[in-house]
């Protein structure tokens, strides 16, 4: 028998950019004992998320929810909307973008990938990892496109493995500019809920995203936001589809229900977690996570060891990667911190496997948990041998010392003010 | 805000077949804090649950498990092992093997249906829905593809929209008599973990389930239990695929990982589940569920109503479905017994839509909440107007308390006596 | 280690009269994390519960929140008021009434025992059990006491030993007839929250509950409701007391703290409890109870077998006691029924230990576990060889499936309708 | 409808010296659904709590555990074992050996209070507050009671409301040398679990101690260790007592039972606590917490702040308190650091009011949480303008990055390498 609870002493520090730590509300809510997926009750839940669910996606289109983790709402992206053999462009900005593109071959559509075009002293083999989407970029490759044979254009809103958010907003103006119908899908599986996406000022047509990052959820649920064009490419998409197919879930969402077997006890946690949203308010949930993430680079910049984003613009307010000096294996300082420090972070993937660590601020943590994690982080460098410039944990309290957190929280923390 | 515990008084009696009611230790186990799905911990939750899983299936060879629903796990079985345009014969049992039979046709397989061929006074339009697969009628049809265009032969073991559990050994038998090629697949969504089900003993190349049945955990959670046919046959399958792609995830379960965010709580449960399975004992539970269908059935019996399944060979030991008098509106009654006794039954589906009700006794149950079933439904079916034959009620207690429970109940009950 | 969820298979019916059944959502709100009991957090959780509890008590005193069980504030009502050596009252109507009057004399108290005077065949050692108080003849005890050197009557507002409701407001007539001015001590242990109970209206000076009945919760809290004149009281009572002691209690109250550590994760439960049953309203949920005890005993009349209360005025609608036939060990037919059917029900308890078993039916119950009560204990009733007149099951259902429940219950069921 | 989470955003730091911060395990152990306390399941509960509770205490004698807080167990050790008008010396080591001096005097017992006698520049008022048990006090102090009318020494084991941990096998040894038949109470309520302690061993009489400390459960559980002599000495101790007589409750123990309702769901987190520490073993867990405690002082010293405790052999591994400069409001200072980092600490009771803040490292607490504590408390005293003379987050981290934890924890943090 395992025993399930793995952490002997004290609660462990899940510090990667996702899944995210649950709140306990969400742990209690998603432990209620699970109902009839077609009575009455159900049809409740089911509208009440289904309505609920769509502020958070800024939108008045409906989103799709799925039994099933983000990978499979790229693929039902991908699948409801295009064709076997059809163009799509997508642009590397790190390595879910690349996975991405992987699974769009697998599946036999002909992707193109652009990617950022300089070089990187630190990276060589990755520079466009440093980066976030060039816009531009898109809008010259769309004005080439003559024919209009490119059917989508595929971005990754917070590049989850290096830490860059990419600005949608500019992606839209480019494809306007171009004048190219190509359809915008959008990945922000670790953006939603904790950086501000708006899907439908944007005009995004399809955005994927999880249930594990900025909703705090376990995994195990995850949901392709629409537009009425997407639905449109919908009805003539040449794949073969069935689980993934929207038309029917869009006519049992109608009344609150599914046509097969929704995850009931996450669709607790989901209402649960949008209640939370909104009491805070999403403004309020956006300023938190930027200043968590200023904080945290400020730790970084301390050190003085380079941000994997190499680009102001882009820094996530998600999760913070770090480039570790020639020599040093990331993993291993990973493996350490965690083995000494009960301290997950994020590994390095793909190409930048065993030269950068990620630490997540995202979801359910606060002021403490960060300067935490910073220690844990320094003294693992420190036993490493790394060199440091400076302490990061006295830069990162310096700066959450003298940033008050936005104004929800603490209205929240004293009730006894109240 | 929405209050997730919709039951005021006591609690609800879910006995709709699947999903089945979930026992506290599980839904305990799956509210403990998510952790990072590429940390040391949960490389041994993989292994333990990748190894414990097999047990249920009764294989050694591989289990696929799917962070998605068990109609995701029909997906897979056909895109795996199949191309666009092959042919395969389904058998038509009821709604799901119609449903998975629709899928065939969406994903854009030449499905051959079969079903039983006599003639119902109950059901005239569905006839086939009161009878297991007929494994004779597979025999003679695979005897007649000289040319072995057949790729596959698909049935469901337990067919959980009218209560009928097929002979799936007689159908592997068939298939060897015919000397035929094909792909034996199976879903045993409903049939797993209640009633016997032996992958490797019956030569089965897929077999498909999900985790809300006799598993006793949420919806969420899926499989395929492989064979080497049908990993060889993935090597050249022609669908295109990604997220249900067997390759990379047999490749990455050899450590306890999977390629993309397993959905970290349920498998927290399976690890509780696939524990108190072993406890009891397959033998045990298989035993009990056994017990508890025939109680059941003497109850139907008591009253005069014909159950849905019509041949006793086939009877399931995990549901029990029941025909409505002409006349009678089995949803009206259902909705009735719902609202005035807090008890949620299974409706007919597809074809026998209001013809039908169905009982579940599977899982996480036991005598009195049987007898509670039981005589909810005949305050119901009295209040309905439905002449009854004689009391359901005295009918299965008089078969509870003749029939004591397999052993391991007894001695987990008495600890005091241990 | 040992495994703490006992049961085998499905849930366990706990029909004893307490520690009832505890709903999901309470369970769920008792494991939230302990916070400081000293923190603005608490003191908004204090003052919450402490606002809410009177509410239930229909008083506009304090209540008195113990961490402690139910017997604990039994001695709190009597140290707190009286002092060593003073005359009391206590009316005999069961076996808690009798402890608490063994408690009494354990501290030194001279407690004179009042009880009903009658003959009864089926218990002729202990006649008064199937009785409630006789207020006449506290009131001609009082009259008799011109010297008024009895101090306060203590009588049990709803015996769970026997199921016999008294009339508290007889007795404060009859302490009122008798211008009298002893305190006036009720035991609601088990039937706050479930019976009406006026502790204002009704003149009375301490009421002593529980948190394991009506309340729902798990035991290990206990209340006093005090009176003005009980508060005068306790500054004079000559006990010696510390932790029971209200002046401190009443003291750090003010502020939503207590003097020493409160039992905090009840203290979750118990604002949960008190939201439910004010959402249900408390008509509501008196006429719940009303409706199932006149099921119950519906039952009991069908099997022929005497109801241990003999008082039709005096039945309690928490729950019901059973005589069985002389010659049956009433705790053999308990264990059977605890081993063959997974149900508790309550034992006889000191002078009728062995001739009576107890059914409760209180708090988080509803129609359906009811009846499965009565169907386990009719099938063990037979088992045991006892001649049944008639079929408690069918009365039951006749019962139910011809008194609709009250409004609340029935508009929380169908959120669909809503 | 109050929101029972509080805190908005991550998890709140409990980091007062009890109650401690609750392990997951345990907090879905206690939301288990409540059983029959006179049922079969129970007993073996009731039997298996009492046999491992004796380890904790390292005693073969019984130990009586009450449905009640810590407070209850103060009293139920004087009034079992006691007289009223006893002579009995208690020794003032803080606020807590204040308060059961103070329920002394109000049970009437004849309390005299020894304490150090020394000076002290920082609180002149309580000099002896920075001291422990001073072991040749009492030996002078008994020796003078020739008559032997001193009936108990009452200490405190672990100081909760300083931080000073006294040697009770001194204060055996000194009872001893001066040939003196009183009792040895002790209090461990925030010792036991964390620090050695040895009941047996060092002679104790009556041990009192409580669940939510070193046991990491939520209060509402409380206990006393038991010797011979104390057994012997309540039969025919003096004071009226019923809720708290040993005698009964020994009685029924023998079967796992109690004579009044016990709190069945922290009697659940009671089994799996002390499963936790027996999977730990005693030595790690007081090797953890000694390593803590010198990690925490090591930043109180870069501070440049006095640690409370003055006297480094009485150091606690369990808490340490921290005198703030004068002029400096030590309840303001907590204040700050809880609105503004969701952080609590101990506030100075009593006569260190304001002029102490108490840092609490038990438990269920690891490295980095004690580091985000200081941290918390760092920014604050910043915040607040008080001067340090260096930095103890920094000395922290030194000395955590320089001690390696006890060996369990090592071993179980790394199921990979297993």
């Amino acid at each position: 028998m395992l025993q399930l609870d793995f952490h002997p002493t004290g609660r462990h520090f899940l510090q990667i950019p996702g899944p995210s730590p649950v709140p306990d509300r969400i742990l209690r809510a998603i432990s209620l004992p699970t109902i009839d997926h077609r009575g009455p009750e159900f049809g409740a839940l089911g509208r009440d998320v289904l309505d609920k669910i769509k502020d958070v996606f800024q939108t008045r289109s409906p989103v799709i929810i799925y039994p099933a983790s983000g990978t499979g709402a790229w693929e039902a992206a991908l699948t409801n909307t295009l064709s076997p053999g059809d163009d799509v462009i997508m642009f590397e900005t790190g390595h879910f973008a690349a996975l991405w593109k992987a699974m769009a071959d697998r599946l036999g559509l002909n992707a193109e990938v652009l990617s950022w075009e300089g070089k990187d002293e630190y990276l060589p083999n990755a520079p466009g990892w440093r980066h976030g989407v060039q816009a531009d970029a898109i809008e010259r490759r769309l004005r080439q496109d003559t024919a209009r044979k490119i059917k989508a254009v595929c971005v990754v809103h917070n590049e989850t493995s290096t830490g860059a958010t990419s600005d949608i907003a500019a992606v839209r103006r480019a494809i306007d500019a171009a004048g190219h119908p190509a359809l915008l899908m959008v990945d922000s599986i670790s953006g939603l809920g904790s950086i501000d996406y708006r899907h439908d000022e944007w005009g995004v047509d399809v955005t994927i995203s999880g249930s594990q990052k900025g909703l705090m959820l376990p995994p195990g649920m995850s949901f392709n936001a629409l537009s009425p064009r997407a639905i449109e490419a919908s009805k003539t998409a040449g794949f073969p589809r069935s689980f993934w197919a929207w038309g029917e879930i869009l006519a049992m969402n109608a009344d609150g229900y599914w046509p097969y077997t929704p995850n009931t006890n996450l669709l607790y946690g989901l209402s649960e977690s949008l209640d939370m949203l909104r009491a805070e308010g999403l403004p309020n949930v956006f300023a938190r996570h930027d200043r968590w993430a200023a904080a945290v680079r400020s730790a970084v910049v301390a050190w003085g060891l380079p941000i994997l984003c190499a680009d102001e613009q882009c820094y996530s307010s998600v999760l913070t990667g770090v480039i570790v000096p020639a020599g040093v294996d990331a993993d291993a300082l990973r493996r350490l911190i965690h083995e000494r420090f009960d301290l997950s972070l994020g590994t390095g993937l793909g190409k930048v496997k065993g030269r950068v660590f990620r630490m997540g601020h995202l979801g359910d943590s606060n002021d403490l948990t960060l300067v935490a994690m910073v220690a844990g982080v320094e003294m693992g460098l420190r036993q490493t041998g790394v060199p440091l410039a400076g302490s990061g944990v006295e830069a990162i309290m310096a700066y959450l010392g003298s940033h008050a957190a936005p104004g929800y929280r603490q209205a929240a923390a004293t009730p006894g003010a109240a």
